[in-house]
């Protein structure tokens, strides 16, 4: 099934629920039992807002919190928003650490603090320790529920209490169990099977692994999203600057940062701000917001090549025909320099480059630009002589240096274009912004107003005093 | 750490790995033990060749098959092919079955075949089985090494036979055990910490989840990326047609394949054909072959505002000054189209937004391309009077006239920008292609012809008979 298809199936599901709710409502929970809790938020999103409500209440609270999790940000805020505190705190307490101080910060400030007042004080201190990471840190994105043994512990203690943790229903990570020397820092990690599979007898210390890969809470989720795929890790743990451990970042979550990071990306570099919120709930204001910021600043780069144009006034005068090919010269130099753009900033991305690297790019963007715009300007040239061999329009006597100076241009601004959009990612980066703000219309406006320019500096040259 | 900094820390330990390799070859799998053998293929990708091969001929094969595993495509292939054929196979039979297909894929034919005949039969026909199956499908992802059993089996059975596989040091994906029927079809799920917590004495088939997400072996790799982050799993069973599981996706190269999806979706987005390897890896060649063949396709449609312009000669002619604005017009046009074009494409990749939407988004972007466009046609007005009072250019006794044209034609250019770059994605689609082909150079391409045409069609609407 894919993503189309789970919506038409929720759509379908909807009215059974909504009837459910009315003739039997005691039934719901059984009924829905093996509906995945995933699936079971997709039929939440489709129903009117009060049966969401009398569903969720008729859930266990610990199966309302997992469908809880799954709603959209913008649902699931609604929902607390509208509950009576008792009935939200019932929910929410159920929810694991991280998601539970994600929908949190989402509410507004007195439901937040009623709810919060409401939940059990462990919990309650937990989700303000959480809360206090920068939401887009790995301490933003832990979960504080893992397991962690002293490593002078034995294989069997370990393992019975693990099997403690999991009869009593609690939802630790326990993909993989850390270890902790004698001053509680992080030293060790071992999975499940690895502990299934020790021998009995055996000290933790023996069978865990000491390189562990873990990960500062300050830490940007780029980097967390990295080094889980770049160890193929389940969890990630994070610790404190003394090297305690303060909890884990699982590939779920992981995952999730990946697709929003990308989303961001690919938003930046089609021109924007980057959104908060799926497409279709963000409102009109805020999408204006975001997108007419960069439009006008753009605009306003733009506005060069008007300025460009009247310093050659004189000379487009003079050669009007070179103005009909202004619009094919400029996108060259722009369509190039965003194939280089979108190269570079994913290569950044995946940390295939780096700053360092910048003499290397160039070095291999300028030859390559140069073969590139030389296809272009015999293709360029080729148009000209073919228009006016077949006597299509007329460019006049001179047409084979107007080809010429085409054809040329053709090569500098592509080149030019290739340059450019390969070292603006580099330029943004080495001034500590982000080079995914590199984006495909930025690298055009840039390249525009330098290839209006190199294109009426060969006119000059080559066209001066004899067109007319 | 991050990526750069492993780099660093890979260049810095490769020259102790060397020495150690000639002084004391037999330590060094003792004394690089504890490296993660992530950071170990780093190591081995600064090492020159000869050292390779020496360092992977002195790990156990267990060790150089897990290091081999983190390789390159291009370095794991080198070091295939230049090994004998019996270092080569003893190496290739220890890794995973799926990480041995992708290895195998690589290889030249002849190479192929020598180490194909030599490994052990039962891991040969697994290979062959798994390489049936296109490298981008499900099938192409999974690892035949998965648990399951019957649904009659009791806990402890079931406990003991994974303790055994962990014992044996088989390398079965175990965070998930699959239950099946009588007829061996899929049926239940369930975690090993579920397994944990089980009671004595119950059967499997009473403790497992009986809504199994799962994927047939021909869907593409993209819906395995879209329900291993849907449903947060770890991994995801692959079925035939008869419902029998032949393998799992594990959850990290679901990640992988989401890494590589959101490369080509960039890379496209850029307007250019995707890359299949690393951007410092990939040769002139195929670089060149990659970029020019969407830059000429765009430059051919670009012809079309030559076309466009020669037949509005006359106009421009009568009126040079309007030649100014065309930069300025077109690109703002393209660039509210590359905005909804990157917010599309990315929608419909998330699954926000379906071909069924179309006519819900052309509602959205139509009037906001609207508003858009009258707030860059304000600025356009503005920077033509305020140059004009300022005495900063002359656009002629008429330049209200002027200044109206270039503001109506920003209205209307970024309006149907907005609106076809929203819309290319769904043709595109609904025509059987990939939307992500919708890049920011097609759509400004697009955009560009369009714009000139609104324009020139204003222009002559405003100001024919007017300018001289």
């Amino acid at each position: 099934m894919n993503t189309s298809e789970h919506r038409a199936l929720a759509n379908l599901l909807a009215p059974d629920i909504q009837e459910l709710l009315k003739t039997s409502p005691h039934s719901v929970a059984a009924e829905t039992e093996e509906i995945h809790a995933a699936d079971l938020a997709d039929v939440v999103e489709a129903l009117p807002r009060e049966s969401v409500i009398a569903l969720l209440s008729a859930l266990p609270a610990n199966r309302a919190a997992d469908v809880l999790e799954y709603l959209s940000d913008d649902l699931r805020t609604a929902v607390l928003e509208e509950m009576s505190t008792p009935q939200a705190a019932r929910l929410v307490a159920e929810m694991t650490p991280d998601d539970r101080a994600d929908a949190l910060e989402e509410l507004e400030e007195e439901t937040y603090e009623d709810i919060l007042s409401t939940i059990p004080r462990a919990a309650r201190e937990e989700t303000e320790r959480l809360l206090a990471y920068d939401q887009d840190t790995a301490g933003g994105l832990m979960t504080t529920e893992f397991i962690s043994v002293p490593e002078q512990t034995t294989v069997e203690d370990a393992l019975a209490s693990v099997r403690r943790i999991a009869r009593a229903g609690r939802r630790e990570a326990m993909h993989a169990i850390y270890t902790t020397d004698e001053h509680g820092r992080l030293k060790g990690v071992l999975s499940l099977r690895e502990l299934l599979a020790a021998g009995e007898g055996a000290k933790i210390a023996e069978i865990a692994w000491e390189e562990v890969v873990s990960v500062a809470a300050s830490a940007d989720r780029e980097e967390v999203v990295q080094l889980t795929s770049n160890y193929d890790l389940i969890a990630l743990p994070v610790v404190d600057e003394a090297g305690g451990i303060l909890g884990v970042v699982t590939v779920d979550d992981a995952m999730d940062a990946m697709v929003e990071e990308h989303t961001e990306d690919v938003q930046k570099f089609g021109g924007m701000e980057a959104l908060d919120e799926p497409y279709l709930q963000i409102g009109f204001a805020a999408m204006m917001r975001k997108r007419v910021v960069w439009l006008v600043a753009l605009f306003v780069g733009q506005m060069l090549t008007t300025s460009a144009m009247q310093q050659f006034q004189s000379q487009l005068t003079q050669a009007l025909m070179l103005t009909l090919f202004i619009p094919l010269i400029i996108s060259s130099g722009g369509n190039s320099g965003s194939q280089a753009t979108s190269l570079i900033i994913r290569a950044m991305a995946l940390g295939e480059v780096t700053l360092a690297d910048w003499w290397r790019i160039a070095r291999r963007e300028l030859p390559l630009g140069l073969a590139l715009g030389l296809v272009l300007g015999v293709l360029g040239v080729l148009r000209i002589v073919v228009w006016q061999q077949f006597g299509l329009w007329d460019y006049g006597a001179h047409y084979m240096l107007v080809a010429l100076t085409v054809g040329m241009t053709l090569v500098g601004v592509v080149a030019f274009g290739s340059l450019a959009g390969s070292m603006l990612p580099f330029v943004l980066s080495r001034a500590g912004l982000d080079p995914a703000s590199a984006s495909a219309p930025l690298v055009a406006t840039l390249v525009d107003v330098t290839g209006l320019t190199i294109y009426f500096s060969i006119a000059l040259f080559l066209l001066n005093g004899i067109l007319a």
